[in-house]
């Protein structure tokens, strides 16, 4: 029998209490965005570390300026034995609009959503909660059956990654010797279908930034001044109309610099997959590709840049009217970048964009959120072959290897300062609505994600 | 000693006690467009019945489907002397942002604001419960000192003014005999400046909608979808970013249909009052004109239409960043009309531009907030020239005849269900910030205002 049998045996007969334990740490509103939820995000840190503790794991909390980083090592069965460092994130996303979720984001539930599907509904169930704790449970059963674990491993949860982890390149830089292993283990992204894990190469960077127009210095009537007096949800309005063409393109000067055209090989790839525009947007209700024209939408959301309107406000937007002109108005944006675009000259592009754009009496304020360059893996690493083979053993169907529509900045964050190379697998659907009210993980892929992280632990000892 | 002598004396006296009053009624918080202040609305109208009572009104509240009206009625010196209607709204504005003001809107205080000039302080202190008062004011010594008033007076204060006057329309119609007078006051307009009174005769109409773009049916993860699915921030920023063209003009076809050019004599004698662009954008810390290319200032607020933003909001709002592509995003507009736009015509011709500008794969729905078409007044009505002269004899400056760039709805609909003309008086400043955060009210406006109304009940009796 191999060494891998029982641990799956294991893991299939504590399926139960594994869920009792992701339940509580999905009670924790873990926030990070949110300064009111400092002291929670705190004790999802402190939940994690108590838990690892009691695999074995030495566990700890650390401080940074922003939420505490969770560091854990195993020394594993010997000191030649593999070592990989995996990463997850305890944080999660805010729940407005609250009044759209059907239960309590808080109080995590398992339903039954029919065709024998069951999952687990709640804020962090698949973003990303639900994801580290497999690995968790994976490593608690390997040390159950074997007393210790077949590779060294290294954990790192950080608690910033939904609010642009400002903490994460210091904390690598200060602890690169405690922290570098062969290579990291990421666990933050999706599987291709309910039947076919994936393993992802490419990922989108992230340029995010807010801007604030000001007009005159107080709210006025619009009876008044209208006609007369500037009005910065016009002028606003104007800007993010301007950002595209009639043909979805962006037209900021130089947003294209670094773009490449994605391989023919690797398209034809991408469109065996079987993927139409009319599945991928049948499933949220829309059905006319609003991107760049001419290209599939898995090109568009794997391998093609963007700028997307995150949030706007301004003026009254309360119930009823208001005849106000207000005195600003803001807009939060986001570029989603791919290739060798480069994040810091996109900022730039894009502030002479706005600033040429202000009326001569009125005057913008920009503020950064996060940026990073797109990640683009190898295809054929040695931990990635063992780990595609580990997948391929557990589902339905043979693992593939696609792109990301997201960043995880933390990718690029590690090449350059632990000089490792990532393998990103993850067990998220794409129906899972992280970041939307309902967010659920399917019951699957939390039983069959435990059992595929004990694979790979296992393939990669062979 | 003519009659109106020993009322103004008795005004002067008793400035300080019809402060009190003024105060009492201004911490009642009647902010009409939030179901929230429904009972303060109500409270404020009980006060004004109770009020009205004591200078011997035969005063009643009247419920409505919305907040009630106060009706009074005093039968005057004789069943031939001049009846008036005097008019005002003791419903406020919201008070957001309630962070920028510096002192409470509902805790009125007196402050000395340097150069010699002392105002009131707070929501409703100009528009309009400090200008309703003055009437009241005048009518209380009157009545105090001749034991009955020069003219016959009936009352209308409706509650709903800052929300579109839902219930007036229904209310004038059903009570059309009760309330029929030889001509209305309106108290609910400005003086030219500090010296100067003014009597309006222009008023621009107003249609108000709100609009709601939706797209996907929940909200999305801008890396999972941005590219691919259609975002409805931008679709709106879109829509609003047509609406004017480059000059400055709004594209919607038919939207001058009715609009005439003022004659030449009108734009003169604005001219003549030396009001230029730098002085009526500087007092609001602005510098150029963001209407129409080449009209001065004073015609575009008074005799131009336009189209305002005022309010816009979609996706993430809060603090922080959340890369979200949201479900829905809405914006509140109004139209000023002038001349003889038609107010269903205009919001027609603004449903099928909007319409025309909808992906296929999204809807909009329209909420309509109130319509009414502009007013033009006669120059030379007996009541208008008495006025003008009782004004002449108050202030430092003789009275000047201006137009106004808001609207004031009950004007055309005392013309329709009434037929009546209306008399536009009032005392407020163009500094007054009706509607923003730090309303004030001069308190030279609120003294020789109710002077103001002494001087002008007397004038009509002659």
């Amino acid at each position: 029998m191999s060494a891998v049998s029982p641990v799956l045996n294991r893991l299939d007969a504590n399926l139960d209490q594994s869920l009792d334990r992701l339940f509580e740490l999905m009670r924790i509103r873990s926030i990070s965005t949110d300064p009111a939820f400092a002291d929670e995000c705190r004790k999802a840190a402190e939940w994690l570390v108590a838990d690892l503790k009691t695999i074995g794991f030495d566990a700890s909390l650390r401080d940074t300026p922003g939420h505490p980083m969770v560091v854990a090592h195993h020394a594993g069965p010997s000191e030649t034995a593999p070592h990989v460092l995996f990463y997850g994130h305890y944080d999660v996303q805010p729940v407005d609009p609250i009044e759209l979720w059907v239960d309590d984001p808080f109080d995590p539930k398992i339903k039954d959503i029919g065709e024998g599907r069951r999952v687990i509904t709640g804020r962090g169930s698949s973003d990303d909660k639900g994801q580290l704790m497999l690995f968790v449970e994976a490593c608690r059963a390997w040390k159950a059956v074997h007393g210790t674990l077949p590779c060294r491993v290294t954990i790192l949860f950080e608690g910033e990654e939904e609010s642009g982890s400002p903490s994460l390149k210091p904390f690598l830089a200060a602890n690169a010797a405690e922290l570098k292993a062969d290579f990291a283990m990421v666990c933050d992204t999706g599987m291709w279908d309910g039947e076919t894990p994936a393993i992802s190469t490419g990922l989108r960077g992230l340029v995010g930034v807010e801007l604030t127009v000001k007009a005159a210095d107080r709210d006025l009537h619009s009876g008044q001044y209208g006609g007369a007096a500037a009005n910065p949800i016009r002028i606003l309005a104007r800007i993010l109309s301007d950002i595209h063409d009639e043909n979805g393109r962006v037209t900021i000067p130089g947003f294209y610099d670094g773009v490449e055209e994605t391989p023919s090989q690797i398209l034809k790839s991408w469109d065996s997959l079987g993927m139409t525009s009319e599945k991928f947007l049948g499933e949220i209700g829309l059905s006319v590709p609003a991107g760049e024209k001419g290209r599939s939408v898995l090109e568009l959301v794997w391998a093609r840049p963007t700028a997307e309107f995150n949030g706007i406000t301004g003026g009254y937007t309360g119930k009823g009217f208001k005849t106000v002109i207000a005195a600003e108005a803001s807009a939060k944006i986001s570029f989603r970048l791919v290739h060798k675009q480069d994040p810091d000259k996109i900022r730039d592009a894009f502030h002479a964009f706005v600033d040429a754009r202000i009326p001569a009496d009125c005057s913008v304020d920009f503020h950064p959120h996060g940026g990073s360059p797109a990640i683009q893996l190898s295809y054929d690493s040695p931990f990635l072959t063992k780990a595609k083979s580990a997948l391929s053993d557990e589902w339905p169907k043979p693992a593939v290897m696609i792109a990301m529509g997201g960043s995880i900045p933390v990718v690029g964050d590690f090449q350059t300062y632990l000089g490792m190379e990532s393998l990103l697998v993850g067990f998220g659907l794409s129906d899972d609505r992280i970041h939307s009210p309902n967010e659920k993980y399917e019951l699957a892929s939390f039983h069959k994600g435990q059992r595929s992280w004990a694979r790979i632990l296992d393939a990669l000892t062979k």
